[in-house]
């Protein structure tokens, strides 16, 4: 029997997926570490190593199975919508444990399917639901759009990415200004 | 005679880096280890020990061996120099080798001051390239920005990085065409 089928093992797993969801949701990215996991777990933390050697990996399948509020419910006026979702975004992607994920996720996912996976899902949810927003704010005529509503989110949230976890300076309004006018003419403008 | 210039500490510093390359690319910044260099280099772990000390310093080097030649002398008109270059970003962009170094590179910089600084320096070159490049098509009346000129680099080459590295889906022509509508307006349009 190897260990991915014994049932202790997987018992295991669930117990800290399930206490490094409840952290996440309590206390935010910082909680989930080896150790405050372990605890809730009721497991050793060595356990909790074995399983995942990194926290930000176990941060990240956790992270799977939470809701992810970001553009999310689109509201009228859209565009105020889009700044305000784009700038709750930005303030994410600014901190510490958001960038550490996020990149984490695009370096593991090279190398890793079961990160493939997750970022698939992430980068899915993400473009689906902007796309979806822009094609009824065009149909609203709100916008005419400049480009396809599918690229409207590597257009919007990409420029805020590669500011801050290459550039790694702040994301001002004016970027995110920027961004949002690079979507197409706004019926406001 | 120095080690510096003996040939065979050359030819085993060679050895070392182009293992250390393969194994970055095949497996991740993980796998560049002294033991698997030395293994895959043919070479005693001593060796690597003596020439790199530390694997971080050694995966640092490794990584600095992908050369950087974008957006460098802009030629005229900009806007199909612009073109031209954000093209060549793309195709370098959709490689699994400047996948694996550019998030690595944005990874590993989170933690370690050395790739942090390698970081600063690669952003900072492409920054202060297409800043200076789009000043100097402004001055001639080539295009009035609509943002200011050093949020270029996010602007054009973020959308394509988040396209690559979170989506990881194609680069086509039209994400490129649509940055570069959102720097501001053409004399061309």
């Amino acid at each position: 029997m190897t260990s991915e089928t014994d049932p202790r093992f997987l018992r295991s797993r669930e117990a800290i997926l399930n206490a490094a969801r409840e952290l996440l949701l309590e206390s935010g990215p910082t909680a989930v570490t080896h150790v405050q996991v372990a605890e809730r777990a009721g497991v050793g933390r060595a356990t909790v190593y074995r399983h995942w050697p990194q926290a930000e990996s176990l941060l990240i399948e956790a992270m799977a199975t939470v809701p992810m509020p970001f553009l999310d419910k689109p509201t009228i006026p859209t565009r105020e919508w889009l700044r305000r979702e784009l700038t709750a975004i930005a303030r994410q992607l600014e901190l510490d444990d958001v960038r550490a994920v996020s990149t984490t996720l695009a370096n593991t996912a090279l190398w890793d399917q079961n990160m493939d996976a997750r970022r698939a899902q992430f980068a899915g949810i993400l473009t689906d639901r902007l796309a979806a927003a822009l094609d009824d704010a065009h149909a609203r005529g709100e916008i005419t759009l400049a480009l396809t509503s599918r690229d409207a989110a590597a257009m919007t949230i990409g420029p805020m990415y590669y500011r801050s976890t290459i550039e790694r300076a702040p994301i001002d309004s004016a970027l995110i200004e920027a961004a949002i006018s690079a979507l197409g003419t706004w019926s406001t403008d």
